[in-house]
């Protein structure tokens, strides 16, 4: 597996267009695009589990529905979540679709839509309208990187990523971009990600692999611990490398699946609202993979944990206490704490004459933090940042 | 029901003293108290659900159970937390409650201990037992306010509060003390809170009343969603009153609980570290008070909540995201959000033209968020803080 330059559109089959059609009010701001397949794709897509699902949300998961994960095209704008805008808010994503069907001859519901901005507010259809047009005649091959910028909010920098994976049965690429948390008004932390891949998956195998690769990747990272209403990943599989996936070369796509989300996601983390640093929370020895997620999410979300690495504080007592609490049952007297390889906790008892080693370690910009909690063989890693005071100025400030 | 002077001494029947003893290094900074009754009490007590108990919680579950809940004392130190401290922490928490009992001439048993302050830290035992000496020997009926003073670590005031109940067979008296979360080194946040009272109440309705008066006080606050290994809340019945608590009394005990258990409460919430402002979340309307108490929990634990009521935003859409992902159902339809009595949130759609009037109540320094689920009749409050770029501040410094 190699990486490779391109991004969502360094697999074949796909083309790319990015333009500023006004939803953000910066001149020249890139604010919508469109991705979209030569002939077609089988699609996927993975969506918030909040209760209050924007719009586009709720269109995209009907079309995936109703054509059976065959698609041909995905437009997304920044700007403007259009979330909790009822009714009208629901034609305006629709007509989204509709219109990118349109100027490219397929049915709407081969359209997918995705949305990222200021909620409660809806979206000017006039501007809408002329972006889509602009950028379903521009698509062209190496329209990526314009899209991954297309997309951002206040997203410090674009995240895209590609590899080239190769088989036994051939090679074929795969292609991502993403976005992650941080709007200045009224911010919710929006996460969208988009993946392509030239091999042929048939729909139910690619969402079985999205799903899979997102577990440990987009699933398991964490800003502040909110889901927001937008929040959607998205694959389109064009088949244009030849390579048929099959069982036997589904490993191959997991694993290109998770070269490209992992560097995404952890973009997205160094990204966050306020971030100094990333934080890799490691939970070994867990009695099931649920349990050993849960005390990392537990400690990764634990405000006095992440305060703690801001101030490259060695404090496992914030550590042993957020694990305490988390829900999943140990025995404390099994429980060793790490951080960055060196042992602070063991046998109930603190090791602080390593205090000053570890403080060193966590002035560096990824700290990991390691927990074993000798219950049996699971284990699981998810991925957190610190909270600064930067991230209060930037959600505290007046909307207005 | 009127609200008198005194704290946990104004209930007949107690004697308390409070001494610097050289826990804490700053000279004359009260750091050791005790709490004793005239001859002996009912005693109940509530301990932190984390798996990581420190010692004295331990030794006071343990003699709690084998003294039936009868009892004659309490010590307690601020400045060392006595946790993570291994077997050497578990026989220093027993040797405060022997030497107290050898002081006062009763079983070890009887004496509860409770400890907040610097975690993985042992107790200097020749302070300690020098300082309960002191206490022992000056134990006087005024020394509640003292007591009240010694317990507190960062906290920026003392917490006390006491009430005379009257009903039909005589009157009897309330009183009590807490401390709060805040300790700039290594700080976890605990929780201590002391009652006393001079009805005469069997321990297991004792125990009944204090669970049922925590549920919508101790256990309905937060500062940043933790738990510390430390947290406790006692009550001590004398019985001096003469007012005997059959289940007739029972509501007059409750209500008197609530009474002082409401303000202690709010005042570990307006003292919460770096808070500006308490929260008060009230979720009606639910299936289940369990359902509305989870609703409120994950709103006033939001930081992207709590960052906005700090910079006075009447962001409805982070309550919205919030309730919603909060794991309980509900139709998102029929979901209302009011800030200080303020509609901005009604079938699926914002009152943005609301927004200024809850902008001018959101600089007060109490905040009310009132949320209606339409699935139900339940409800419960929650009361929380804001998140302050000064709680980065001091739980971000370093320890050393």
């Amino acid at each position: 597996m190699t990486p490779i330059d391109g991004g969502i559109t360094a697999p074949n089959g796909f083309k790319s267009a990015a333009v500023h059609c006004g939803i953000k009010a910066k001149a020249d701001a890139l604010d919508l695009a469109v991705i979209a397949a030569d002939t077609f794709a089988s699609m996927a897509g993975i969506f918030t589990t909040n209760l209050a699902q924007a719009a586009p949300v709720l269109v995209s998961k009907r079309h995936l529905d109703s054509a059976h994960g065959l698609g041909c095209a995905i437009v997304v704008n920044s700007g403007c979540a259009n979330a909790c805008t009822g009714d009208e808010g629901l034609a305006h994503a629709r007509r989204m679709t509709e219109e990118v069907a349109r100027a490219l001859g397929c049915p709407p519901e081969q359209v997918l839509v995705a949305s990222t901005g200021v909620i409660g507010v809806g979206l000017d259809m006039n501007h809408v309208s002329a972006g889509i047009q602009d950028a379903c005649s521009s698509l062209a091959r190496g329209g990526g990187s314009d899209a991954a910028r297309a997309i951002m909010t206040t997203d410090p920098f674009p995240k895209e990523y590609a590899v080239r994976v190769t088989t036994s049965r051939g090679s074929f690429s795969i292609g991502g971009m993403a976005k992650g948390s941080g709007m200045i008004e009224p911010n919710m932390a929006t996460m969208l990600g988009f993946i392509t891949t030239d091999a042929q998956v048939p729909p139910p195998l690619l969402h079985r692999a999205l799903v899979e690769s997102a577990r440990d990747t987009f699933n398991a990272i964490t800003v502040d611990g909110e889901c927001s209403t937008n929040d959607s990943l998205f694959a389109m599989a064009s088949g244009n490398s030849g390579v048929s996936i099959t069982e036997e070369l589904y490993p191959a796509l997991l694993d290109g699946l998770l070269a490209v989300s992992r560097p995404l996601a952890l973009g997205i983390v160094r990204g966050g609202e306020g971030a100094t640093k990333v934080i890799a929370v490691s939970v070994n020895g867990a009695r099931t993979v649920d349990d050993a997620r849960r005390v990392a999410r537990t400690i990764a979300n634990s405000p006095l944990v992440k305060t703690a690495v801001h101030g490259a504080d060695p404090n496992w007592g914030r550590i042993v206490a957020a694990a305490g609490r988390s829900g999943v049952q140990f025995d404390m007297q099994r429980l060793t704490v790490r951080v960055g390889g060196i042992l602070l906790f063991e046998n109930g008892l603190p090791h602080d004459e390593a205090a000053a080693a570890a403080e060193d370690i966590l002035r560096r910009d990824t700290v990991d933090i390691e927990v074993t909690l000798g219950s049996g063989d699971a284990s699981a890693t998810i991925w957190g940042c610190d909270l600064s005071a930067e991230y209060v100025r930037i959600n505290g400030e007046y909307r207005t």
